[in-house]
């Protein structure tokens, strides 16, 4: 009888494995221009679910960011990938990357519009529960999760990982719904003690709802697992404030979707 | 039968309730003076566990610091609250509290002493894992444990509840086996930006495992029930920062413990 049973149970569970994280390649546009994002959900969960928008780093979605998807849609998320720089538009070298971000991080106005038009892909998706979202972003995809927020969005929650926290118009921090959590290297040399101090001035005048953690010893980039380990060059992975912040996120997603 | 059933399933509640939770005196001294602390415990977990210090605000062991102690005894830990000011002495008033807590602060070699005589009762009861102590404190207690650190204590992590972060010697922090994690009201007047900075620097140049947590809209004695709702005073109860400061305590004792 056990005997007979063992393959069985085998299949089964080889199935539900296969069958679980679903990955769609979405284009969408913002104006004209085509986009390319990456819808991912955990099939064997029934129903709308609460949504949350990952925003990618400079060098734009990819990989990494699929990775992150792929972890959230595990903890039952319906997640949505964005795309800010345009389909195709994949900087391979940190000059490129860099005059890519840079474009959106002196042009805000388009940066809101780009992500905005991810935000909606994801708010109209059959799985999301339009009320419960959150978006989270790394390194420049936190720099525009947190413009997403100062431009009104309806959202429960964003999160910075690593990203950059300064403003061109610190004002616009009234208009935020969203709670607010960053999470920090101190010793990132790309977001020094200045931006920092002006990035909590910001929130504390507007009455945000905000936290920052400060993680020691950790530089940029510290959750990024390709970032090599060497913090003096200002870059590395640090796998001690990638848990935790991680662990910090699913406890403030617990807080927004309970 | 319904009926009859009922006032023994009360009696039977009633005795699982009272048996749950227990609360010791016990008197110990440091260098001659009588020390009065409270050691709290789950009596129907069985053997050893995880151990956690704690240390009272400015006004002393008090009915706050055995309420947190009973929410750590919930958790599973074995845990002791220290007096650091003597049998006896519990300032009623702000100014009695001021000048007690003021004597310590200045006086950090009595203060080191004081709250290791707590933490060998607490390494000694027969509950403890040895290996498995944390300290945390309030406001005073946050200070008195970060120089529990600064002595070198075994200890595998501590957590400052808007405690002062300032050091008459940072170059001791060389001496810090323990974690660190501080859990800062970003409001708080009596730990202002410039002595995070320093605490900040402190911990970055021993190498410390550290984080910080800053709560936005939060100020100094977050935590207290009692400290009332007034922003405008400096002294304040967040319910916010409350419940994510304790949820940060756990998630990071959950990772000392493992």
């Amino acid at each position: 009888m056990r005997h007979n049973l063992f393959p069985i149970l085998v299949i089964m569970a080889t199935l539900s494995v296969k069958g679980e994280i679903i990955f769609r390649t979405v284009e969408y546009k913002q104006a004209g221009t085509l986009l390319e994002g990456l819808s991912v959900y955990d099939d064997s969960i029934q129903g709308k679910r609460p949504a949350v928008l990952v925003v990618h780093q400079w060098k734009g979605l990819g990989d990494y960011e699929k990775k992150r998807a792929e972890m959230l849609a595990r903890l039952g998320y319906n997640v949505f990938a964005a795309d800010i720089y345009g389909q195709g538009v994949r900087p391979q070298t940190p000059s490129e990357a860099g005059a890519q971000a840079g474009k959106y991080r002196n042009d805000r106005a388009l940066l809101r519009a780009r992500v905005r038009a991810g935000l909606d892909v994801l708010a109209r998706h059959e799985l999301t529960d339009p009320k419960r979202i959150a978006a989270i972003g790394y390194c420049f995809g936190g720099t525009t999760v947190l413009e997403l927020a100062r431009s009104g969005a309806d959202l429960a929650g964003i999160v910075s990982f690593h990203g950059g926290l300064s403003s061109s118009t610190p004002g616009d921090a009234r208009n935020i719904k969203a709670k607010v959590l960053a999470l920090h290297g101190a010793d990132d040399p790309n977001v020094p003690p200045k931006e920092v101090a002006a990035f909590e001035e910001e929130m504390r005048q507007a009455g945000v709802d905000w936290q920052l953690v400060a993680y020691g010893g950790a530089v940029h980039a510290f959750t990024d697992w390709d970032a090599g380990n060497d913090n003096s060059k200002g870059v590395a992975y640090n796998e001690r404030a990638d848990r935790r912040s991680w662990e910090a996120m699913k406890q403030f997603f617990a807080e927004l979707f309970k």
